[in-house]
């Protein structure tokens, strides 16, 4: 993070673009070894007799992978406050080895806190993408998420 | 998984409970570390003097964590055919080292696929529940998700 976002930096509309991590066979399986053993996520050989034609990501691997990218990339240590949640996540298309992954981030609203003065809440709309090995690039989640903001003046 | 469900079993209205996981510091730094490096997740000094009191599983890693017993618990190798998302995810409580994790699934609807007989979708919805050192129970995570899941009978 070059600099220190806090809840006035986050307006209505306004959009980010950040992250870049090639995610690995390696990374996928070691994941989904610990915490999504189905077929499709752990086996490269049965993996390709399954719908997918292939190794993919699980899906919760995914939105691992999108909160790290939204922590080096967008929040800093004292940015975030937490969240109660997420909405609307859509598992929209498979994350394949080798591809390159990047995020975007738009937020939808931003409040005050009523009960709290240091902080706002301030809901984004988060898109992780996948650019393939032939530059191919697609949505592969997308999800919202209201998110407890610090103030840089409390 | 003693039994093996299929869409057949999956009937609106019938709950599931499974699962049986208590869960390490250990754990949850490693995952923090990895996918959601923020104070409160991966540093038990600095936590105590967050807003959460101590040390905190990351909510992602809650999810994982759920997806696991599900996998173990509800779901052989075949049941599910993957999920286009999830919706509602509510992190209610926070999850603390050595805290007793366990799971109920509600079917909330049901119905057989109209383009692939083999399959019906199903959507639950899964709690995650903590039970604590002294032994209070509390909902941690809940949320909903359409699940694909292969027919016995296809």
């Amino acid at each position: 993070m070059s600099e220190q976002l806090r809840f006035e930096d986050f307006t209505v509309g306004r959009k980010f673009s950040f992250g870049d991590h090639v995610v690995s066979e390696k990374e996928i399986i070691d994941f989904a070894l610990e915490y999504d053993p189905q077929p499709m996520h752990v086996d490269p050989i049965e993996a390709k007799h399954e719908i997918m034609g292939g190794l993919i990501a699980s899906g919760w691997h995914l939105c691992a992978l999108a909160m790290r990218l939204i922590k080096d990339g967008l929040f800093d240590d004292e940015t975030s406050l937490g969240s109660p949640g997420v909405d609307e996540v859509q598992w929209r298309r498979p994350v394949r080895p080798n591809d390159r992954l990047t995020m975007k981030a738009e937020v939808l609203e931003a409040r005050s806190s009523k009960s709290k003065p240091d902080r706002g809440i301030v809901r984004f709309r988060f898109d992780l993408f996948r650019t393939d090995e032939a530059g191919k690039r697609q949505l592969a989640i997308t999800y919202t998420s209201p998110v407890m903001i610090r103030k840089r003046e409390a």
